[in-house]
């Protein structure tokens, strides 16, 4: 995958208190981030689905977001 | 915050079968996906503190992702 620059990744997790982020550690966030967005996008594409859509709104990603 | 790049998640999306995205559910993603990094991030560093460093590592990462 890797569609997301690590150094956003890294900016943000400092925002929220991270000191220092090993580069593991780094790669870690991103792949998790990656597989977040992945299950969230899959099951409001299926809420968008289920509710006779091709095109998802908010209301599939938030409805997703509960379960994911 | 407004960190990531919106054009990025919304590729990860289609990846994973979203045909169609609006735009308030692409603002929507992106804010969940922050959201998801933030809280990573945060139980992330607990963690490494837990463990008495000061950098976050892939053990802490990984950790944090079970209970997030």
């Amino acid at each position: 995958m890797v569609d997301l620059p690590i150094a956003a990744v890294i900016r943000i997790a400092k925002k929220n208190g991270a000191e220092r982020v090993g580069s593991d550690a780094a790669a870690a966030l991103l792949a998790k981030t990656e597989a977040y967005i992945a299950n969230l996008a899959k099951d409001a594409n299926r809420l968008a689905q289920h509710a006779g859509r091709k095109t998802i709104k908010e209301e599939d990603v938030d409805f997703a977001a509960k379960s994911t």
